[in-house]
């Protein structure tokens, strides 16, 4: 076994230097101390130019996602169990039981080895709960000020339910719409971090993977018809695509939005609205009426549920319209965000 | 359907604006007018969280690089294409048939969309040579200098042929190493469109998928023990973790190495071994000694092999090192390479 350490001064390494991203023996150390003692399982110690493992006959989601939140350590959570918790519930609004993660890395140069550790430690936790490996992985360096800190891309494959058809062409008049949980918190918590907005809240990042809660739900009601995070964009974004995509309006009741009164505080300051500000830990079912009511209550008892509500009904206004019945009995078009509400917010 | 253009300026779109990676309607404009037609497919476009495909029983490949390449255009290649064709080998080398990609991209603010639009179509290309479909991506965007023009990270699966059993792991004593082509191509071509560097060269990036050559080689040859492309770090650094991996030493003949005169002439003015150069369109196979003449006139007949040499074997030396035999017979040891040769090659 060669010795990759030898000869190389200890002290180098409380930074990433460029060659930490070389591919020769900096690359090497970094693996061995650091991400493979973190993400340690049988495909990963392959060391392949791939992970390698068995497939059974069925259908696969896959899909990527890549972070540039800033900063990147916030209440509730970092860039790095983001990164994992956003792709795992990306896969399970595909309807699939996430398996396999893949992790891609770009380092700025100088960039603090125990920042990354950190980051590194939380993706180890946030994988094991979420029930995922990350079985595959690339280390890039760039110089001093050419990325912002660190970014992480992170592409997750899944193992589709028999007998689950989740895509939001299944939005059908007469769904029912249930939000986990009350909106904005991600958004928020981000921004009151940023030290030149100057203020300050007690949010946190809602930041979390919802496997239980989604489990909970597919295994009663196998029935649903679509499942969505209602991430960067925030719940009207995501409305929007999905009345684009499936050719239906959505009726959402203002009354029924859950939404925390340190974020309403916090929205209120900034002129933001919180249907338009990210999430990271809350997920859209939209089912068939009859069934919301158990849906409810199965997401309620569920981990990072309790505050769930029905929050509208999908109808068949051919407009394709997302539109809001406030409090007062108006009625209001949320239209898709324009520009940029919130910049790297995940 | 909504109009994502109403209402928004024409001419904003010249550049990459935050807004482009908000969620919102612009990076659904950039989605439906660039992403969408170059990568168009069945699966891109249920627009999905993720993509949804049938997978048969069997084993899988799965892989994933970032890509940070500079200058982004270069002889013989930009970062698009350098992106499929990097992940598309990386498949190859663990034996499967590469199928599915994904494409995350993170770009700079004020990024001239004219060159994301010649990288796409770079990347739409390559897929197409490679037999690869891009079925689920994601873009963001960073503010200006807060990442160096666009960087890409692609993942990928691939399925492993039946009766192939390819890991870094197989090499052993007596196999004969192979090499498809001249080496450094990649390296120096980068180097050389570097203004700083002051020195010009013809040499183009060697960047290709290398479906065709793999192929060839296992359908004739199915019992190959290893392959990987020497790319980061060069030939040595790729040499060295076989050895450090499969506790086995390997003997390279020098003067049966392939190197293009360009390419030596420019290593010796810039000081520079070719054998830690970068490389992107090379093949390294290792396979018993008997099957190296059949294989070597295989991929000589293949696209991109025609310069193809045996260029060493493994041995029994317990030391797990790699050494070169020296044109006048000598023997020097090939470290890995410590820190950076050349940063940003790939």
């Amino acid at each position: 076994m060669i010795d990759y350490t030898c000869s190389i001064p200890k002290n180098r390494y409380e930074r990433i230097v460029l060659g930490h991203g070389g591919g020769g023996k900096l690359t090497q150390k970094l693996l061995s101390e650091i991400f493979f003692p973190a993400f340690s399982n049988q495909l990963l110690n392959q060391q392949h130019d791939g992970a390698i493992f068995d497939v059974s006959q069925g259908k696969m989601a896959y899909t990527t996602d890549s972070f540039v939140v800033d900063p990147i350590f916030f209440p509730g959570g970092n860039i790095g169990d983001l990164a994992i918790n956003g792709t795992v519930n990306d896969l399970l609004c595909c309807g699939a039981i996430p398996r396999y993660l893949s992790a891609g890395f770009i380092i700025e140069e100088g960039f603090p080895i125990s920042d990354l550790t950190r980051i590194i430690d939380s993706m180890s936790q946030a994988a094991a709960t979420a029930g995922v490996t990350i079985v595959t992985g690339d280390t890039k360096v760039v110089g001093k000020g050419k990325c912002d800190k660190i970014f992480i891309n992170t592409s997750g494959i899944g193992i589709i339910r028999s007998g689950i058809d989740i895509s939001p062409l299944r939005a059908k008049p007469g769904d029912a719409i249930i939000i986990s949980g009350p909106i904005g918190e991600h958004g928020i918590c981000i921004l009151s971090t940023r030290e030149s907005l100057g203020f300050e809240t007690s949010v946190k990042s809602d930041t979390a993977s919802l496997n239980e809660m989604v489990n909970n739900v597919l295994e009663e009601i196998p029935d649903v018809h679509v499942m969505r995070d209602p991430t960067r964009g925030g719940l009207s974004s995501t409305l929007n695509e999905i009345t684009a995509t499936a050719h239906v309006s959505i009726e959402l009741q203002e009354d029924k939005i859950p939404v925390n009164k340190a974020v309403s505080a916090a929205c209120d300051l900034l002129g933001l609205d919180p249907l338009y500000v990210a999430n990271e830990g809350l997920m859209l079912f939209i089912l068939p009426e009859e069934k919301a009511e158990k849906a409810l209550r199965i997401i309620r008892q569920s981990k990072h549920g309790n505050k769930a509500e029905i929050i509208g009904r999908v109808t068949d206004n051919k407009k394709a319209e997302l539109s809001l019945r406030t409090t007062f009995g108006q009625k209001r078009i949320i239209d898709m965000v324009s520009g940029e509400q919130l910049p790297r917010i995940c």
